[in-house]
């Protein structure tokens, strides 16, 4: 299989392309990193990839940034950090993918836990994971040709120690559960779900 | 209480208006029409509004606008609609309005039945009604002095038939019952839920 995993060489990332490496074609790709550098926030960026690289049977998302802050903080503007990058950056890769994805092809974004267990100063990442899940359930009776398309929704990983502190009581996932999470969409059947990792 | 309804003069909003009228101060906004006039789109449009009005112990959001369109003809401008207007506006009444609200009020917002059971056309809608209900559950935990938030998600409406030839098998839900989901929002205790009317 050709396999694009755009955020390859992030935490959890890199942990996925390990996954799969040496038993299939991959193409790794990031902003300033991997085999390809591309920005998911720039239309053009996207589809330069996709007309470079040509068809492709499973692209994994495992990318995305939003604000971390404060409600009575949160101006618009850090809200639409997150919708522009995260939500829509992931949405764009699908929205322009669709065109060049090979039959029974896949895509696997990344949402998060804390659209269902909030912590304070997460109100933006919980609205973008929440609208990440429902997109794929949303797209997945839309797409043609057997195409697929879930969410793998993590908890704090063990690889983001700087993030436990915030995360009160929460235990860190394993990064073999993380990236077995994507392999199961990729190599499995579901399509239209959440794949929660928590 | 003093109550505000943003979308008061809409289809669904004109039956909330209707249960708190006599009972309650209210405030109807629209664009065109209502009391006031307001953009929820526009930063300084909800500022001002605020600030006119002073103080308030409920707000209610009936509003919002997405793009309906197949998946395969989904733009990322067509997309964007619907995270700037029914999404981000109806935030943004949140985000600005927490500053404005009394101790123990409350924030209704309104997404919708297709974050869980989608039709064709409706990703975009999906994805917005998705966010909202998480914005929601990641809002309540972080609200100061007792100010509560719940999103009121209702099916299809008997009100708008010319919806009915893109949900088959749905059931029009009664105005009654939609409206009382916004009741139960305001004149109630519940915070960071999704109020189901389908
Ligand atoms: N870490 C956690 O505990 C955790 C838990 C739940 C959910 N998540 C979610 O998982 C996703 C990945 O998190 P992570 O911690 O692995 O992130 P990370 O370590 O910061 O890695 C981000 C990856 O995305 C790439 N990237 C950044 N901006 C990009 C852009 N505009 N276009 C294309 N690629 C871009 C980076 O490339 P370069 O290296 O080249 O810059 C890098 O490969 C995020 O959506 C995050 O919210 C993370
Ligand atoms: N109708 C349904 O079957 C249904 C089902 C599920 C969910 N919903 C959701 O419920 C919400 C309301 O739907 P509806 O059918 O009642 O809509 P509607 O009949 O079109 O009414 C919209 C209302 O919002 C106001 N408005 C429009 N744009 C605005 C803006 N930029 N700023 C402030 N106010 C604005 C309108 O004011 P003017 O009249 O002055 O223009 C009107 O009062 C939407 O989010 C919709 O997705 C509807």
């Amino acid at each position: 299989m050709k396999i694009i995993i755009i955020g390859a060489t992030g935490t959890i990332g890199r942990h996925v392309a390990t996954l799969f490496e040496g038993k299939h074609e991959l193409i790794k790709v990031g902003t300033t990193k991997g085999d390809y550098q591309i920005d998911i926030c720039s239309e053009q960026s996207i589809k330069i990839f996709f007309e470079t690289i040509g068809p492709f049977d499973a692209l994994i998302s495992t990318t995305g940034k939003a604000a971390f802050k404060s409600l009575k903080d949160l101006s618009n503007a850090d809200f639409r950090l997150g919708l522009d990058n995260k939500l829509l950056g992931q949405i764009s890769l699908v929205l322009i993918g669709q065109h060049y994805i090979n039959p029974a092809g896949s895509f696997t974004l990344t949402s998060g836990i804390l659209s269902e267990d909030p912590v304070p100063g997460g109100s933006a990442l919980s609205t973008v994971n929440g609208a990440i899940n429902a997109f794929v359930k949303g797209a997945a009776i839309e797409l043609k040709n057997d195409v697929r398309i879930n969410a793998v929704s993590p908890g704090v990983v063990e690889d983001s120690p700087s993030f436990f502190e915030v995360f009160p009581g929460h235990i860190p996932v394993k990064m073999e559960r993380v990236a077995n999470a994507y392999y199961k969409s990729v190599m499995g059947a579901l399509t239209g779900e959440t794949i929660r990792v928590f």
